[in-house]
């Protein structure tokens, strides 16, 4: 399938430079283009790249000036990333395949109820009064434990894992190896200093339009629900505890761990490899850097970074001041 | 199912405070309880909620002493947290369905031995000359290599994976998509700076009543065995490398990483996100704080926090200086 | 099996210093050997056990100079690290039973081309038109999606996923659980804060001689290829974000994460814990300490360490002030 750039346009609401009948059929990264190719220039970093691209257009700002001469036609947008993300959107879905079905070799509890249009691939495991809603894609290898609840239009990815009594909501995505609803880590000391199992017999309650990356693990409630909210993205290899609240549109980058009992606000945007200890509360709208380390309550939103967390201006006035400690 | 108060009161052998008559049949979180609930109160940060829960009873400590009124009956025990354990456990025996039996959908080599009361479920695989012990519970797709034993009563939740030759004791529960047993990161390199691989010949051995974290990664021996002693703890992603040993009752909390060869004493107690490096020894008891990076050994048993790792009292002033620092 | 130390020292191009008629029939670490046992000294922590250990031989290096007497034979070698691990994967070798075949219970799509000699164990998947070389070993539970090409000599570990249309060089091992391909986080907010997913429509191509480790996670490209260099080794836990390079023969430790568009050079070696942010290169030969935080690029090669990250000696001297810090 081929477009032209002018039809690109269109779609993007934004406006040609240069040739509109150039004919696309794939996107490039700007530094990889060839005839073409569609790139696109969101980061300022990548800006040298497109002197010299052989992408046949490139998707760049309405504010952006070029310093010299460019060969490939322009479209000019708003948000080029935004953009960009939507005509790739468009792109896959008129790719897609929808698949519908039950694998043969595929096992599902005669007391689960599937709804319409479903697909469960070879491999994959529903358990007994398992509730799966319509347009469901179950993956190879995929396990849905006991008296689970998941929403119209969810995707569980290959080897991903739902354990009993969890609710997933609509439209989300389970990446492979994801597990949701793991036993937490509660052990109480006994009169010997032996740990007893605290057992867990909460579950796990993500809202609509969730994406949890892949390999990341999200364990039960000891009582009631770990609760992540609706529109929450969390990416791959993190850990979120027992009773943890994640609040709506919340962002989470790879390896972060969030202790039992936390709750995290809305809206927040938490970078990588960052720990939160238990039972504190995050305002929403709040900004935390990489590698940081929550260890108290945040009230007032802001950006904070660090171990000490520090507000962001004066961790990194320690950051330079640490760099020049002879 | 329904207790009054006064009977759970004597199963805790706890004092009764307002009305032991109220009937309880479920557990809830102090600040979600609704009448018929029990709730505990352990955390004095939950103090706040005492005072306005609608749970029927809240389980608290000898010494408590209310600052306002409260509405809900009281049961007061020596120690909350490990009295409400108790009573969940109680609770979660008297509920457990017992699965017996192998599913015709499970994998199971003809030369591997099962104990009695062994349950097996679809898509489990189960390779050659492995012992499975009386009662243990192996779930949907979790994997045992050739030649592993499993004692009694341990469970292996869906996706956990034991490789060749390890070793498992009794009553442990391996959580979703562990690994045991992976080759660990050995590589030698050759004249040319090219990396080799080395052989990982040795195993993993567990001792009885580990508990090992969805997700987590423990590494065979190079020679020899890796070794988790009885009633160790381990949370969601950790990563044990090749021929660490831990000692009895330590607990290690999520995303934290011990490299190869390092030895952890007994009832230590490890939080998250810390790093040890290879080849050192950790003195019994020792405790951790989060995110800290361990790069000697410890000879003196007691609290140590940080990067660079100092005693905690220490720890604590170098951080109240750096969040001083202009 | 047994051989004679002087057979050994053949095989090791190596000296012997005592008895070579002694018969080796395994290996053991220098601390646990028994007769019977060959063991090695490369790190200099273990010289004690030296005067000590059982083992009926020991590989040291030819530069070793005994402080007191020792009763097993040695070995004397250039690099006893490199050849205890040559002896030991000829030893590995001589065990190996090779295994061939496709099992009933796997799931293979008609449209995938199998190699020859390939070995797929029960419940393992291999999607349409995938391609998988000769001499492939695929494990239990494996998956391999879409137009998945695997090349010769790969061995996929049980549990391990690679996700539609990646690419897996020659001799290449994934480990139990590794996910390959997954979708990267990718976001963009919209005109109402709420994020949108950014389809990923790229792939991961990895280069031959590459391994991973458990359930470490690889994400694909939002277009084009995350990269993965011939010859590199990822331990355990590992993030790599889409559109990341690495180059040839890089190591890179446990539980570190690297963000999108970051391009890491060849022979570097990075410890533990390391976070990189995005869109920035490391220089070819970079050594990077545990636990740092690299948040710019890095043009120098040289050694590094911290956070903020430092040149290594200054950041031992930071390390050292901070401990001394009242």
């Amino acid at each position: 399938m081929k477009f032209s750039v002018e039809q690109i346009a269109k779609i993007l609401e934004g406006e040609v430079e240069g040739d509109g009948e150039v004919l696309i059929d794939n996107f490039a990264k700007i530094e990889e283009g060839k005839p073409g190719s569609i790139s696109f220039l969101a980061n300022i970093k990548y800006e040298p790249y497109i002197y010299t691209t052989e992408s046949s257009a490139v998707i760049v700002s309405k504010e952006f000036i070029p310093k010299s001469a460019i060969k490939s036609s322009l479209i000019r947008v708003k948000d080029p990333y935004l953009s960009v993300s939507k005509l790739m959107a468009a792109y896959q879905q008129m790719l897609k395949v929808k698949k519908v079905g039950i694998h043969p070799k595929s096992i599902i509890s005669d007391s689960a109820e599937l709804g319409e249009e479903v697909f469960v691939d070879a491999l994959a495991y529903i358990g007994d009064h398992s509730v799966i809603g319509s347009e469901v894609n179950i993956g190879a290898g995929a396990y849905i434990g006991l008296r689970v609840k998941i929403g119209a239009g969810t995707i569980i990815h290959p080897g991903a894992k739902v354990m009993d009594d969890c609710v997933i909501g609509e439209n989300c995505v389970l990446h492979p190896g994801v597990v949701i609803g793991s036993e937490g880590f509660g052990f109480a000391p006994d009169e010997n200093g032996v740990f007893q199992d605290i057992p867990q017999l909460g579950n796990v309650v993500l809202g609509d339009n969730v994406s949890i990356g892949a390999n990341t693990t999200i364990d039960r409630a000891t009582m009631g629900s770990t609760r992540i909210g609706k529109g929450v993205k969390l990416d791959n290899l993190v850990q979120i505890g027992h009773n943890v609240e994640i609040g709506e549109n919340t962002v989470i980058a790879s390896q972060t761990g969030v202790s039992g009992s936390t709750k995290i606000g809305r809206n927040c945007m938490i970078a990588g490899q960052v720990g939160f200890v238990g039972h504190i509360k995050i305002a929403d709208g709040t900004k935390i850097g990489a590698k940081s380390g929550v260890a108290k309550s945040i009230e007032e939103p802001g950006a904070y970074s660090g171990h000490p967390l520090l507000p962001l201006k004066q961790y990194l006035r320690l950051m330079i001041n640490l760099s020049k400690m002879k």
